[in-house]
């Protein structure tokens, strides 16, 4: 609990130091950047506790973006000595060190204010310090005149969001889910000559190879490397510029245009200044569509998911035509079982995502005039379910899809076993005649080719030419 | 009911004639030209009744593939008088005319194999007719063997799927969002000089124009339009050719190619076959990702049409700043009233929208082995969320947005008597000082102007001189 | 289309008269018993077309609803005469005959109000008719002085709402699922003594009866009835005397619980008035809440479709052990397949409750002030859900469950092929020395018996005494 | 990240003991009481990092079945000196100061195995230090064989999320929801006499007073506690002696009876065995029942934080009818602002819920066979939703709630402006005619009473006779 936070810094020993706002004075702890503003925050939104604090990738946003803005500022006047100060402390919140210092939750004010406010006051303080001033003075680096000049919290906190979520996508996501069409593109080739039975509503159907089985979730996942990249350039557009209700008062012309290419130079990223801000701060629309990108993730996960716990099943009972990688024993009762937890554990996921994907639309449905104040649950949720969605997908490769194996003995066994080899009949003796076939095997238990012989429609030796599952896979030659 | 119309179909006047299929005998009401499996399926599966058809764009994608198919397979060797004839029976069934004669409901085969089916024998029955055949003989034009000719119903209920969501994307909901945009457009130039107060948090805030509070309403619905153009390519990709599980078994190399060259003749929108036919038939990510488009449009709309009730809220008690047309009595008991019922409507198909993301999530993820056999109940509401969001918007354009009217003296009278101006003064006076002047405004009940200049701050000529609202619109000049 | 239903309403050879509301005169068909605002709200709502008109149980409630209303008004004061007439149209409403003159969509003013003028203009021109009178004169009978006597759509239609939610769960959804309950009971009880493997994870486990695996279905679908019954109470009070905003102005003491008890008695359901009609206006949480029910069942049959059609699996290379009824050929291109075509059904009415559950949630969170105004679509989606899950229900029941036959020789094969009998061996080896056991057997390909044995740890004999399934289904004597 | 977890525990200062499982030995840290298999889980599943991992409620839960189980287990032959020591360490678990020991995330094995290994591993080592023996070394008391005795993670993991989920609903989120409905009944009776406007469609309607607004909110948050109060009885019921698959093998007659008589004497609330096992074990339709309650509480919340921030809109330019608590500055560039920051994160808190429930739905409909294996991500989702929602009701009521004043003077003034007491005169003058006058003022801005006597309905004196608000609250006597 944020209570248990705030107790845990007033116990008996901790010194602290005063810090003021327009509100009053409080005390904050000494050993602490944040000031007043992030002080009363925690004080107020005791929801959730630690676990529910914003995501560490947008903290790392904030200190990109004031990095950016402290530069552009120099240019447009703020003293380069402040500039540089600035610019250093908000190198250290980029690299994580200083994460202890942003200690608020997601359900606070809806437009992030104090965690634009926890920022400037850690930035404001840390440079205070490395300029040899004293913490809370707010000499000679003013958390709202200097790290916040030409801001608002309605501009920083969405063109922060938005930096978060592209940095998260492009170094995170992306390669987690190459390395899984990688995998699954391996496998597809490794298994290319395997041919086994398909199944259409569960049921045996016609036969496929299993790496045909495989290169399905090869282009499922394939597609959602190039979803997540089709919403890329709408969420490279940045709030910043907008000030407090979209016109840029207090702001001067072209600030909005230099503060995006400085991000793209920090960050590594394309970024771009939105084209219209006041829909930049009141919809968020640019990442309920991004969400909708890591939701088809989250659904051909479940399927590519599903589909190979149940191709593992077994190892006696079930389909058994794959074999997982036994990564720990399965169960305290149970001796020799080994389950298909990496399946499980993204199936979890998927269905994180999918309601995260609830969470979003709501939340970005909510906008009220020149603002939606639903932006943490929004960016907490996009971020979690990136995050999720990434190390699922390395967890999934590396301890279950490069491991898999295929037990072509079985695999075969079932094959020879089906009845819908018949299919391949149709054209020589018609659809109803075919039907007649494999009905009669499947009512006394015989095989395909007993009944059709019995049936008279073909000799054994017509049959085997006819019914070879390798002239099943592809379409006939025109 | 399906009941209720099986009931209705077998009244006692009614004339039958005898359907067959693998299952045996049937008996069809004389006057429908579907056969025994349309009837088998809607005596199997009476859930719902009528409005839980399958919607008519999904029937006329059906025509369209249909008549492609029979096209494409003259060329493969068909009898061109069986195909013509089946060209023209499929002509009907796009112009709607036979759409009586297509009775399923969305909760059936999950395949969606019973409107394959019913498609079949629909063509195939009024192609016989054509051709001076008896209907229910088969002869000559059979439903399996001529016009599911190198088709499954596993290739063409997806494909008929694609082609009817990218139909009405493109006919209906895109034209409808261009109309709105271009009305909201039309009012953000007409109101480009009313200049009001602004509000975030629900909170007075800085000043900006009526104009640019509407031109991120068109930002929001111009970029719907885009999200919509930019998942038509993948929805563009057709499974025909898969056939059962994806293989093309059945078919001939070149018939994926050719079929959807041919649909996008008879569409006049642009298909391309899906490189990957496992993941057209087990998926359906890119309805799951087109609906995401959907899902975005419809928190656009939800935002948009909240603010205009609000802004519109009155007449006397509420902020009264827009004039919305009268359409209807507002209410039963209350005379005078008049409601902002257009926002309503659209309020309520974006709650739908929104839900109907879940379903198409959860159905979307359910995928097994070679199939996804939720398909019916995807298109379904694909197709809904498309239809409530073009008409909606429609609606919504015609009798609210075009008829909207500024209230330019109560926007005035509200801007003048905010503190919110005191925000141009920050430059001036620092933060501290402007929240002083604003709090002992607010405390008071004074004006800015008086309690800016009670505190010495300022002298009355100053503050006129420098809380302009018409200077607090753009950036300050660099 | 509403506008397709205008137009058909406006062929050339249609009568029309002429009725007025307070925005002035309006032409409607002379063969239709609506009257102006209905009208006007079929051309201001041309949204969704037929599909998407209010549903016949709402239509029917307010049948109900105003015949009570008319009853009690005649207790205060209204003309016996005028009275009788208004309750016998009522009644006509009630039977379903006059459904055709309810047109409107549910995407019109979210209160409802059209809905409820729809019925007062229906029921107060057919007691017109049933008078003598002339229709559109409002004489003598007019629809607000005389049919919403004491009433405003605020309150008529939330409690519509409830009428029909109610009346549907008990008349429909109730039975059906007592129907699946019993069939899933005597399936329980004939598969007593029939002993199978159990599956947790997918993986083989200790076995059970499959008696008692049905048992659990039995359990949850026992559970889905009491759900239901649980959520009538809230749902049995009634909004009606709360008038426009819930204080009850323009109608009566006494009123309120009068009406109650007279649809009590009409419906034959047991409804009470709603203690505080602010909450009963403002918010639907009782029929949010009411969903959340049925979202319940949704889950249980996802799961209950899903085992059922896994274990139905195959022929020849799935699961196996169950035979579902054989209802329809299953595929166009595979003959002799055959598909568990009612689990499709009834698992794509699970995902459409469960994203129509997403719907509610975000309808009925947003009530504003005095008013939810998004009750049409909350009870569209409740009834479809209750509807749905009816249907459904028995349709499952009756062309899948009933039919369910297990297939003995399948099961116990698969049975004795397990290595999971292994479990029982823990209390007399040890559980690590049976995880030898059982892995020795599994890498090897031997039955569990030869692994035992060959690792010594028991003879032939004594594994033979101690490994029996039938002694595997119960907790031990203590 | 789980993996900065292990890195931190592997720096190269850490010390390191053996431990082993089934699957082969492993390196432990040498001051953790976890062992092999918690071990295992941390490497294999690095999915989300520390803010993922199982919610301490659940934890602790766990510690309350283990002490529960090994009282019952002593009752059964179980050595009561290894009873003792596996019941003190359990009481270590359920006070919170072994949490650090269980590091595992929700991503994992879907049956949660590995937490419950986790925690007979935990207490196992700590039993094992209590009485002497050495960590590791699975003597005198072995994690399985005696911490886990009579026990399998699937009969204990579900028993743990309804302990967990009972427990936090009665400790946590009840008192939260009556604290909240206290403070909404003391502003409800405070303002029991303030008249004001109603709203509805956001447009004036006939007055109530302030109380009765409040009125409504009461009665929607006592509603939520009856609804949570309503599920807590089927999710009282324990899956404990299922064992494996439900049949209870392994475990004794009687045992599951116990424990969970012992549980409720350990927990304070009262607990049953559940009737059937099969159920408890592969379905979560009880925890999907109560995330139902949660959602409704989560709409209700929406609906009443959002009537209070409009209400409280302003300070100039809004409804500006209340007052809200002025918590902390809320711009970082308009001074003087202040913002519903409570209502903002309570919105935030609902719109979560509300996507929970789909997480929660989704995963609860996908158990397979004799297992649901997304319990985890179900429970976490559980958890989170009730912490928040009570966190979030705690804090909104004592940071905005108990603080909120209506500003008289605003709401008689918007009410004397309004036309809508004209309602009264609907009795006098007939619906028609009072339209007239509500009309006529409306369009020449004047007041209700002018256009009435203008119109010659009423003379000054008579209009001031009958329209008084305070007549307006109530039903007429009869």
């Amino acid at each position: 609990m944020g209570a248990a936070f705030t107790q845990r810094s007033s116990q008996s020993d901790t010194k602290y130091r005063v810090e003021r706002d327009t509100f009053g004075e409080l005390q904050v702890p000494a050993n602490v950047y944040w000031g007043a503003q992030t002080q009363r925050s925690l004080q107020n939104f005791d929801i959730g506790g630690p676990t529910e604090r914003l995501p560490p990738p947008l903290i790392k946003a904030f200190g990109v973006l004031k990095k950016a803005a402290s530069i552009v500022n120099v240019g447009y006047g703020l003293d380069p000595k402040i500039g540089d100060a600035i610019g250093q402390a908000a190198d250290e919140v980029i690299s994580g060190k200083l994460i202890d210092h942003f200690p608020l939750v997601v359900f606070q004010t809806g437009s992030g204010t104090q965690s634009n406010m926890n920022t400037n006051e850690v930035i404001s303080n840390r440079a205070i310090e490395i300029l040899g001033g004293e913490l809370g003075s707010k000499k000679p680096v003013h958390p709202n005149d200097h790290v916040n000049m030409s801001q608002s919290s309605n501009d920083t906190f969405p063109t922060a969001m938005h930096i978060a979520a592209v940095t998260e996508l492009n170094a995170s996501l992306l390669p987690a889910l190459e390395g899984l069409r990688d995998a699954l593109q391996a496998k597809s080739e490794a298994f290319a000559n395997i041919i086994k039975i398909g199944r259409t509503h569960l049921q045996d159907a016609t036969p496929l190879t299993l790496g045909q089985e495989f290169s399905g979730y090869v282009q499922q996942i394939s597609n959602g490397i190039d979803r997540v990249r089709d919403v890329i350039p709408r969420l490279s557009l940045l709030a910043q510029g907008g000030t407090a209700v979209g016109t840029g008062l207090n702001t001067k012309k072209g600030f909005d245009v230099k503060v995006a290419a400085e991000v793209s130079k920090l960050s590594g990223y394309e970024f771009k200044t939105a084209p219209n801000k006041f829909e930049a701060l009141a919809s968020h629309d640019a990442l309920v569509e991004a969400h909708g990108a890591l939701n088809v993730i989250a659904c051909s996960l479940m399927k590519i998911a599903n589909d190979i716990r149940y191709l593992g099943s077994g190892p006696r009972c079930g389909l058994g035509e794959l074999s997982l990688p036994e990564n720990e024993p399965g169960s305290s009762i149970m001796p020799g079982k080994v389950n298909p937890t990496q399946c499980e554990a993204i199936t979890m996921v998927a269905a994180q995502v999918i309601g995260n994907q609830t969470v979003v639309s709501v939340a970005g449905s909510q906008g009220q005039f020149e603002l939606n104040v639903f932006k943490p649950v929004i960016i907490k949720n996009v971020l979690q379910s990136i995050r999720l969605l990434a190390d699922g997908s390395r967890s999934f490769t590396q301890n279950c899809v490069v491991g898999i194996q295929a037990n072509e003995k079985r695999i075969s066994q079932l094959l020879n076993e089906s009845l819908m080899l018949a299919t391949i009949l149709n054209s020589h003796l018609g659809y109803d005649n075919v039907a007649k076939c494999a009905k009669k095997a499947h009512k006394e238990g015989t095989t395909l080719k007993e009944a059709t012989v019995a049936l008279g429609f073909l000799t054994p030796e017509e049959f085997d030419e006819k019914v070879r599952p390798e002239l099943m896979l592809y379409p006939e030659d025109a």
